[in-house]
């Protein structure tokens, strides 16, 4: 079987079990070891700026408990109708920010813009009928895996300034982002004031982190990440996880691994591409017949609605397999 | 250092490695996984009828992830006062229930008793203005490392039954309980509807299991727990450490050994009990300035209060370091 | 100033008054008093058939309310886009339904179809990543002033049945739909499983009505109730108003009134009309120009977004008002 | 029948009556009216300094909804065990503070002293895992009619200054606490944050306010009210109420009159009292037997456990009822 179904179920990058061999001595449980406590200057010196980090089981907590710091319970958070915690997250936005509710923006490949977001909240009368937005969520890169350029961000970021509304970065993929822009971290992530920053995606088992730029936010995500039950106490194995991507290369590495095996599939599939391909993603128009013909060849991927079908690479996606995909989509 | 601080900081167990390394393959993500799929079927075998399992990355997360099924926002859960959910989950039961609230009850060694839960309930006036009971939950073995015989929690079942309220049992220590009692899993389990059953403090690394012996509970905490963002995408992983414990002997095996452990001390420390020891938690009466002396031999552990020290063994405590200790405390 | 603003500001009834001077002895406090004890008849009789009662004072609480005994906090709500709970209660279904979510559907006149609904929930996966639907909610007359007629809430009903959803009716203005329609209480109410009996926009003054239909969501509504902090001490006075309205005539009389006087200026706007007039409100476009023309001429009432105005009727809306604005209308 | 049961179930005084009449012009709705738009000037009055006040229509979403102004989800509010947020609003702080916890504290009548906060503060350890304490809440006069001496205040309100914790004041019977003490408003609240300030046990009707001395918390308020179902819109009825008594003395003068009452019996009462007599309620020992024999002659009044009784006067308690009582507890 060609896997091409999900990042999510790709095996686990060598660094990742040294990391976590080398982790299991006994320790000060929670995050009181001496590798949890690591995380704030890996990032700060990642990120080039004092910023604090934790690490978290999902991508889901991880968005929903940076924006539960930003957003009060009777207020709002501005996404894409597509978003992530607005699609997939089964709810856990209103569980985690207690009823707040997510304001629904339009906007090509999944990406807002400010005009975007202008149309949701100018419109919102300023009383207490209403829901108020109090933050702002942005995927990078996006759900149809396009990548916020830093001029598109700082633009965004300048609206939020003067909206007086935070701003949270869904980076399940924000290594693809960064290694498709060619930029630093920081580059990438631009004026967010939080970042679920994922992993688990790009070659790591069971481990995210949040980047906070904003400590006051952290202070608060500490008490939140334990009432939420997702304080490990042998938090010591997520914490070297996440060491071993950040410290070294592995986690922009393995991102442009999963890109060069994307852009070697969207050569062969240009005429068919819902989206331009900018991260590990491909959403390809083909029909249930060419579907069934791909899957008979041994590729294994998901639908994607009716007319369409969502090939989704790895760090570890083989060449071969990338090229053998490339020439079955060509000769659909 | 001699280690006595907490189970929790122990290392891992080699079969948990050992399962993990081999789970590395790529599969369906979230518990789609051949190796999760196989749980409600070990659990099952274990206890000897048909019950339903999930893995979750913590104890909290279990137990309040277990209880949000029983429980309305408006009902109340009765505990006991020094219950792991009232004294130290950081609030979650009020996140997970929705505000429900804990209803306290007192008995000795962090033990309910038939008795003491209907001193709780029974004064409740059955009207609007008073929360009502919705659900028990005991601690197996307890927060003092105390065991509940299968009398004492047939005794609690009937009175659970008899009130129409279910029954969730904290199992966090609930092998060493097992171990203590010689008995069945099942037995260990009595009447409980649910049981949050820890691995993690027995010898695991960052799964436990939640197990359902209603799959009508069940059905919901599957939502429940993707809404809590504890949905993990490589669960896989999470569910080989769960099958590593359950479908061999590890985990009563490590149990064994942890109380082993306890009682070496336990032998030595007879006269300073805060509590019978039953499982691998000792409360030990001592001053600051014996605990000074200890410390100074390299011991480590918590204070317990002013007056007081708590020594917990674990799966691989050494047995010189269990004898050193009883010999320290001996000669106090 | 002729008042065409909001029902919402009308003057009280005098029955109001009358029943209210009548409930000024001292009485049993909550809804243990004689005429909160009423209530369950009084609308049993009213609808022909056994259900259950309780005054509120609002509106948005009766909806909530209404809705929390159907929804579990990780469920979801099928409404129109333009539903009142969606677009006007401040986040109050986030707060009572402890963060279920609203499943936006469309329909002209903000009313739904059984292929509106299916639009919404037929795509929904059936996994835990997505919120599945727990309930419909209806508004009969709808927020553009439209009336389901029993044969479309009858098909909303057996779609409702089909899928297991209860059936929730926001009847602000139930009592106008009623007077449209022509029918029975019981038939403008359809299959519905609650609904919210509005009263203070008819002429009442601090009471609406919860209307069960299914005696189980009603026991749990009263624990709800209080616990929102919607238990008045002195409820008396809220049974009274109530009662006032249903035990006689007042109701559907008032919603007449309102009715027949929104009728005349319909007539006048006929070409501006952007829904048709079936209860007490008028959509009616017309320039910024036009709509400083009618305020100069006294004219008071709220703009509809930019081309548009809203005018609305109450119980005591004069005559001579409604002929007047029906004049200078046809006369823009 | 002689009632002493509650004065949550007296008539409603002829002032309130007169201004709701006077209140029954159309108007703008919810807290746009010119009423509703008086009520921060007659409170900043009354209170000598600037103050915001809304309307609400209980005494539970009054203290609820102040509370949710000043603690987070997360944190906890330091109340005592006997508080009526604790015991008797039906989970409404677990509801409206979203999961937050009530930390008991113990103190003679109810009342809460600095050492019996420290008592519940200190030992809380700052980490994680346990619930933080975020604010103090105080009920003046107390559960059982003790009133807050101004000194005893200020204490309360030193350590809370100290500890960073707002203050909040349950004024379900604030007047006969300020009646009692002789005091100004602004003395008998002290230094709270916020007050729920009662008038529907007082004589009013349906209206209760919260008072806020920080605007800030306000602010809050007033989207919590709406999204609680609590924004009225004819809020001018409960405008009405509130001015009636608080522009006047009303509030006062009834008071004093439901104290003078409750005085009368006292002094007969005075070896079976369970606690002083401060302000309209009584708490007296005394056997099923004697209750029967009070109620024989015609006095209703709530059991109080099984050996006391709770006799609670009014703005309209009748002299002669009250003296009749005074006789039949001195002849017990």
């Amino acid at each position: 079987m060609k896997q091409f179904l999900s990042d999510n179920a790709a095996s686990v990058h060598p660094a990742i079990w040294e990391a976590m061999r080398a982790a299991d001595e006994p320790q000060a449980p929670y995050d009181g070891d001496t590798i949890s406590q690591r995380m704030d200057d890996a990032f700060s010196q990642l990120f080039g700026r004092d910023c604090r980090a934790m690490w978290i089981a999902t991508g889901t907590a991880a968005n929903c408990l940076a924006l539960s710091t930003m957003v009060q319970p009777h207020g709002g958070v501005v996404c894409h109708r597509e978003a992530h915690i607005e699609v997939d997250e089964g709810g856990a936005p209103g569980f985690y920010l207690h009823g707040a509710k997510l304001l629904l923006a339009e906007g090509d490949g999944a990406k807002l813009t400010p005009a975007a977001i202008r149309a949701v909240i100018d419109p919102i009368r300023d009383d207490v009928h209403q829901v108020q937005p109090h933050a702002i969520s942005i995927t990078q890169a996006s759900e149809y895996g396009c990548a916020y350029r830093p001029e598109e961000l700082a633009a965004i970021g300048a609206l939020a300034r003067d909206r007086g509304l935070p701003l949270h970065m869904d980076g399940a993929r924000f290594a693809n982002a960064a290694a498709f822009l060619g930029c630093s971290a920081a580059e990438a992530a631009g004026p967010a004031d939080a970042l679920s920053f994922g992993f688990v995606k790009n070659g790591g088992m069971t481990a995210e982190a949040i980047v906070f730029f904003d400590p006051a936010l952290a202070d608060v995500a500490l008490y939140r990440r334990k009432r939420a039950g997702h304080l490990q106490s042998k938090g010591r194995f997520l914490a070297a996880q996440v060491l071993a991507m950040v410290e070294g290369d592995v986690w922009i590495d393995n991102a442009r691994a999963a890109n060069a095996a994307a852009q070697i599939i969207a050569d062969a599939a240009n005429g068919r591409l819902m989206h331009p391909v900018e991260a590990n993603e491909l959403f390809v128009r083909c029909t249930a017949e060419e579907r069934s013909a791909l899957r008979a060849q041994g590729f294994d991927f998901y639908d994607w609605g009716s007319d369409a079908a969502r090939f989704v690479t790895a760090w570890n996606t083989r060449q071969e397999d990338a090229l053998a995909l490339a020439r079955a989509v060509a000769s659909l």
